[in-house]
């Protein structure tokens, strides 16, 4: 079969023989795989946990369950599945001993037939191509914990997504179906339609408008949104806080940028809030059941930008090419 | 000024002086009101709470504001505006000392003008007309606080709700606003497509299937469901904690019926569930106003069955009429 | 080595060579064991959960870890340990995957020495003997997740307990732990000075006042109990709701008893109380983790009634003795 | 009667007629009246809500009931109460328009006789004298919804607090109160004893260890805290993260300082945590009677530094006296 692996600074293609299940093991044939940001870091060498030199990249994948191996109960050949980004945290909080995580320090997904423990795969929602079930490990668990942390949102509630990676426009996606008012930040403004086809009611140009803090109030008649999702961290948290209500809450999903490895958040921002800042770190294999359970009944599809079958240009357009949606690798 | 006037077993009409405003209050011109069961409980004398002779039936109604007492800030002429279930419970928690109600201990809105506290009304969503407005702060709210009483929930929960009530059709709509899966019981199967229409996926007749419980655990694939809004009490909650998922809940709303003076809930049906079983009873100011804000983001409408000028015959119809949907009076 | 089996209508002693821990498992020398009603249920082929023949009977117990099989991490040899009520619920929610119980389909603790997979075993708290750390998985856990279900209790806030079994007497003494006022009912008044040295504030005589629900809303202004935790079901269930405040809880610990199969709360019942009624099922992992902070933190120490070396006196007494506090094997 | 008044820079000595309550009104004989920082930073016109010039000073106070006016139900004549340091903020969420405070906006505690809308005041605890219950409605209210503003704790959590200000020692009793471990960073080790009779578990000199937040995760083996009360913001913010465990919880109190005037966190503090931030601004009338219920049931008494008759003297004494625990006045 092929293979890929992480030889930093490449990856590159190998050829392996299809490996066969052991006890609780499914072997899947992975049809289509995703990149996030957190695989450049990896090969970049820059991610925060230390990849295993010679893994197979990528967390996100899905694909086909062609053989289980003894005493596995969860599924069966034919079952369609993806894998879980902390294969090892199946519900409940987080704990240091279950941080592996595929494409990392276990075994990921950028390969023909993938190894997966059976608790660490999650069926894919019926009405989802590969590609498209693919994409939901990382970015679409991340957005979805991201507006479920503190507890699910009222419909009615507004929510502010910043920009038009991964994360923030299945953010969009997840609040719009929620019942939630959303309002989008960017400076391509050219998407503006798209954003408002996936469920914007409003969207800001930082770029024209860099205080949008003050402009979210504004659009929320002076109250501040109930969730700002903040996917930029350091350039971005104090307007954030200022965007958010008295008990706002604000996201954090980054904590440096190329440029700050802090975050800085004024009194000033803090004068007409007392949001809460909250963390999120993907989620767990739960969340993720919830999650998929909330595409399915909603017919919810993915955005993908683009899908390859070169893994060298997948990686290049992720990183350069301004994706507005998922980079899909077909395999 | 027209106003009525509960003279039990009778409802009658009487002409009074317009009245004004004092500190605190706003004079409102009541343009329609709407019909609870409560309402005829208290006509009947059968409610928790003592009515007060000769006071102003309803609690539900909606009108405009035509003149502020001194020190109002929340309102000025001109403004749409509703009345709150309980005018004195603003936020938080129902307190013994907050608990009179308008058309009990209160004059209530089956008025031409009613005088309000201006803390005790809330501004009605822009897109309705006032006999939509008028549906909202009793069986609107009771819906609403039913399914996020226990929290807001995710997208993707399944919902039941039982027959074509006031607060059952308005939890149908609420739990579709929220992303949610909804599965509705009722006898009265040539309604299905109307409750299909509002946001049902799925429709039980409970005459040909007594044990529904059962049915929804099938339609959702053993686990059972999330919530359960029980309107009825002693003649369904069996059933409704054979419906509820392991962790599911179930909302109870009444706690009697004209057979029985308590709640029996089997240890068989218990022996698949350990259901929470919650009570809510309306809701506080603030839960109104989040509710009426996700109302108006969504531009939902109220189901109205009928509206009436004539007192009596609306009474009448609400009483024997089987209505689908709120039956309303203008004034 | 030593080990007991059931084979209903008995618990039989067998030889049998001591085991050798497989990949991820422990081998504990078991120095005490714990009784708990469902052992009785289990014997008597009354348990929810059908037992396999054979089985080494009790969920509880604590040893010492003897050896560690491959690739075992939590634990080593040396390290004093008890079991988990539920192996396989780690942290989150139950799943119906994860039901397996030692002592019923699973292995137990009756025995001298036990395999454990180490995810199943927690360290127990270092002031600890081997009889008190025997009594917590089971009895101890179904009190803490009693009282910590809704959320963690506020300081101030009043608990009321039910009787001298196991699971109540550790209620008072976790909810005197929290802050909590405590009101214990009981019929066996000569043990209120062992109530009230564990944490009781007030004791009733619930056989001279068997209304003692409105006994208990006296005793706290009027307002009513914050929670009860109800440990006996069809006889207490209507007082304890009487007993329960505005907003208070009850948990639910029994759905049936001799008499009755059936819970029943009566209209009356619910007239000042809009009482949650809660369930719960032992607890898991991380929560029993969570409980052993407190007891060590706290350094509480449970009761123990008596204890044993002969098993069926054990049993007898448990069953026949009126024991106060738990009743403990030595093995 | 002697009334004082701020009149910045001072705050002066008048004579006034003793006044009359009003409708919902309650006049109160003031015994003691208690300092806290706000007080400071009023007076020295660098509060965030701008002061009434001719203000009566201090929210925090408590005395007899003397007379009530019209329509007073909640207390009478010889009750003794303290005002509340939002007077209309009763329950729930604040909102903007209940922001007024006394001793700012409104007319406060330092003078003979105060006027309380009865809604403001809340019943002292019965075992503590004047000056105890004066020290109540700011700092330890402060310290309570710091503590439990994320859900009351569980017993066995450990709580971390910095310094030995007022809101400090009162969440250290409380987190005892309510079952925690306790960790407190000090410069003024000669307190160390005082601390730890209080229910600190451990002291931490961060003289000595200015990287305390290392300290406390050794002390939690490794875990990190529960929760960190930080009271001085953008000097401790830093290591209060590196002190939060995975889950942890940090209260926000202060968000500028004499030298910054915005709050930093490294990416490097969040590498061990995803530590939440949370705001809380002391609390609404129902946090006060739920806190003086604890208080109450534990018979807690706070820390009293000094008490005085000359205002001067008291407000010199708070600001360069370094106390230990409050500075109170009686009137």
């Amino acid at each position: 079969m092929r293979t890929y692996r992480l030889e930093r600074p490449e990856i590159v293609l190998t050829q392996a023989p299809v490996p066969e299940p052991g006890p609780g093991e499914i072997l899947v044939r992975v049809h289509a795989a995703a990149l996030n940001k957190r695989d450049l870091l990896i090969l970049d060498g820059a991610y925060s946990l230390p990849a295993r030199p010679g893994v197979i990249p990528l967390s996100d994948g899905a694909g086909e369950v062609v053989a289980a191996g003894p005493g596995v109960t969860r599924f069966r050949a034919g079952d369609r599945v993806m894998g879980s980004y902390w294969p090892r945290w199946h519900d409940g909080r987080l704990r240091p001993e279950l941080v592996d995580q595929p494409g990392c320090t276990l075994d990921g997904m950028l390969t023909e037939y993938a190894l997966l423990d059976e608790q660490a795969a999650v069926a894919v929602p019926e009405h989802l191509g590969w590609a498209e079930a693919a994409t939901l490990p990382c970015a679409a668990l991340t957005a979805w914990t991201s507006l479920t942390a503190g507890g699910a949102l009222l419909p009615g509630r507004t929510v502010v997504t910043l920009g038009t990676g991964g994360v923030s426009l299945f953010a969009v996606q997840f609040a719009r179906l929620a019942g939630c008012r959303v309002i989008v930040t960017t400076s391509r403004t050219e998407h503006s339609d798209r954003l408002k086809a996936l469920g914007a009611d409003h969207v800001i140009d930082y770029t024209a408008t860099p205080q949008w803090g003050g402009r979210v109030r504004e659009l929320t008649g002076g109250r501040g949104a109930d969730l700002v999702v903040d996917t930029a961290g350091p350039a971005t948290i104090d307007q954030s806080v200022r965007a958010a209500g008295l008990y706002g809450e604000v996201v954090v999903l980054i904590t440096r940028d190329a440029a700050r490895d802090h975050l800085a958040i004024s009194h000033e921002a803090y004068a007409s809030s007392l949001a809460t800042l909250r963390r999120v770190f993907v989620g767990n294999r739960t969340d993720l059941e919830d999650m998929c359970a909330a595409v399915a009944a909603a017919g919810l599809r993915p955005v993908i930008d683009r899908t390859f079958t070169d893994v060298p240009d997948a990686y290049r357009h992720y990183r350069e090419g301004s994706p507005f949606g998922k980079v899909v690798i077909e395999l």
